[in-house]
């Protein structure tokens, strides 16, 4: 099945090259497919590592490891595989990747602990060691290339490739922010697994890293949704080079962590949002701002029962402004929320304001707002100041005929 | 739109009268239809009642009345409005809901907290007093009517009429139980609110008879799932008149207590499962059975993980035996699960065992098997003893269509 482009993509951005990172791509032939689909990514000595994963209980191999070798904090290679998430193949799953890991240890003469592996495809099927040992030596043979070569190697059924970029001044010195994702779905094991990989030349310690990349999570990768399906392999990694020659950030006194912070987390959002932008199926991008709730996590947990509820988004993709569905799943979140006081509102529009519809409600401008392709829903509980803004996609024809008129 | 009806419908059973129960509908006219959409069940004095309720945060004036009128254990009536669920209404909502109590207490001579009401239908807008006081006096002078006159008259989206029934020997002396509910996405507060009602002429205590309705409420109405959705109004109402003249039942030790118990709970599985089959969009009934789980509460959340996924759901409705996204949706459920102990199977035939796919799987029973209208999943978590079986249906463009297609 060929999968349109989305009419939700965004063009791939010019990204710069990041000192003492070095990607390369190489056809290792998971699937019978004419493209690259094993990339590696060589990392300068002295390289710091910070990595978020699935809460899957049943995590792939890759994932129990990766959840391993981040606390050590050091990385010097990145292998990632399409086209086979190696996920629920128990034992020979696990010798494939340690086969890579001796592979480009071997070649690099770093620990095995530095070299990172993922991999995202059809699951319950061993990655092919023979297939794995070929597309290495071809990787690490390879001429380097650019991020969207990279971006493009690590897609499955993405249909467009995801990159974002962000800069932050540090003293004087300018550090660049790269990365790049898949995902389409949100997330099923077998085609849509998230993956994303950020570079930066900044020097920062593992441990600030590590609690940076976990608060950017926080706000953005986990406050997506496609499905409300949730992968055996997502992973997100943060490589810090330090090959821009700033001074280590080790916490956030440092001269220039909240900058630092502050281009991370628009990296992360970015990335986030563009994983929903090529949500199967997607016909709009959905925002739903939550605010006035008892905590800012409450407030991300009524937003994202907002935003897995079928209800909402097949409304949504209907350009219905059915705020009673909204106000179902503000109600079925399991957080603190008072009926009476609770406000709906499409576009900048309230529909209801204090549990009651607006006497002088207006459908008109909301009507015209759902007929765009951005759409906002703002929603005030009335009860506190936590806040916080997830994004989704509707739910339309496309994604039933992706998932179930399709066999895999 | 006409809806029609659901494949996985069933012909509406034979049910005998409950003595102390008397049916009557009549025409409020709270939607521009043809046809009865208030039901008032008058009940003998005496009658005791139980009631199971949403636990949604913005429940609807008649639940939060209903919540409180049920610790008094008492009923002489039953009021249904489908048409409108007088749902976020705020002040104006619950005085309607008080109007019609103090109408039909002073009619039956009985006290307020005695009647007992629910509405279904549209939200956001007040019930209108005028049609509610016009259509419970009609009700009130009507002929009696029949089981199948009631079932129609309460529902709305539902594209069957559904009752379920059962018998119980108490002692020498046969009891009834019979049910209707109405119900078919699960469950939207605009259209598709669950509203169950089962009524028998058992003698059973106020206290043991919310007992037995708690505990049948968690291995039935619990477990049932069409979309994760939850209504703002779900209510689930179970009559004793003691009218068939049995010794009353206060507890467990009670002789004929394990008999009445068995009896309510097939009505109620009935009933559970009567919903699930008018799921919206609905071709395919999916049972899934979920055991070595470390308790049966963490066997159902395993199974409504399952049940609520998208991915399977979509799955199933290909006829694709996709047993990785099973293995996700297990993951994701947030219980204890260990990936190298779970195995999986459809229609009674394992695909994987112990955390990797069955060598000698063979495809082609599970293909026939999935072509059918009722599916069997089987997840053996391998930790535990715990198990539960939930209900769902499969995801379709019928469903889509329904409800992003069509505009309320």
């Amino acid at each position: 099945m060929d999968l349109e482009r989305s009419p939700l993509a965004r063009p791939f951005p010019q990204m710069p090259p990041i000192a003492g990172v070095t990607l390369r791509v190489a056809r290792a032939g998971y699937k019978a497919w004419d493209r690259a689909d094993l990339t590696f990514v060589e990392l300068a000595e002295g390289t710091s590592v910070a990595g978020v994963f699935t809460t899957s209980a049943c995590a792939s191999s890759e994932v129990e490891m990766g959840r391993e070798q981040v606390k050590q904090g050091h990385a010097r290679a990145l292998i990632v595989n399409a086209g086979n998430s190696n996920a629920f193949t128990g034992q020979r799953g696990r010798e494939a990747v340690e086969q890579i890991v001796g592979q480009v240890s071997g070649a690099l003469h770093c620990g095995s602990e530095e070299v990172f592996v993922s991999s995202t495809g059809v699951i319950g099927v061993p990655l092919p060691k023979d297939k794995a040992r070929a597309g290495v030596e071809a990787a690490l043979a390879a001429d380097p290339c650019g991020w969207e070569d990279a971006a493009r190697a690590i897609g499955t059924t993405d249909t467009f490739a995801k990159g974002a970029v962000a800069a932050a001044m540090l003293g004087g010195t300018r550090v660049d922010l790269a990365g790049f994702i898949k995902g389409s779905g949100m997330i099923a094991p077998d085609m849509a697994t998230m993956l994303g990989y950020i570079f930066t030349d900044a020097a920062v310690a593992p441990a600030f890293l590590q609690e940076m990349l976990a608060k950017a999570n926080d706000a953005t990768f986990s406050c997506i949704t496609v499905d409300g399906d949730t992968s055996t392999s997502d992973t997100v990694l943060l490589f810090a080079t330090g090959n821009a020659g700033t001074p280590l950030l080790a916490g956030w006194d440092d001269a220039g962590a909240d900058a630092f912070y502050a281009a991370l987390l628009e990296v992360c959002r970015e990335l986030a949002q563009l994983v929903v932008r090529d949500g199967e199926g997607a016909q709009k991008f959905i925002e739903i701002a939550v605010s006035g709730a008892a905590e800012d996590s409450s407030a991300r947990r009524v937003g994202l029962a907002i935003a897995n509820s079928p209800l909402v988004k097949t409304a949504i993709a209907g350009g219905d402004a059915n705020w009673g569905r909204v106000v179902m799943a503000v109600g079925k979140a399991g957080e603190p929320a008072d009926r009476d006081r609770l406000s709906i509102g499409f576009g900048g529009t309230w529909a209801a304001r204090d549990g009651q519809p607006l006497p002088d409600y207006d459908e008109a401008p909301v009507a015209k707002h759902l007929e765009g392709e951005d759409v906002r829903i703002d929603v005030d509980l009335g009860i506190g100041s936590g806040r916080a803004t997830v994004w989704t996609c509707d739910l339309t024809h496309g994604y039933i005929a992706i998932n179930a008129d399709y066999r895999s």
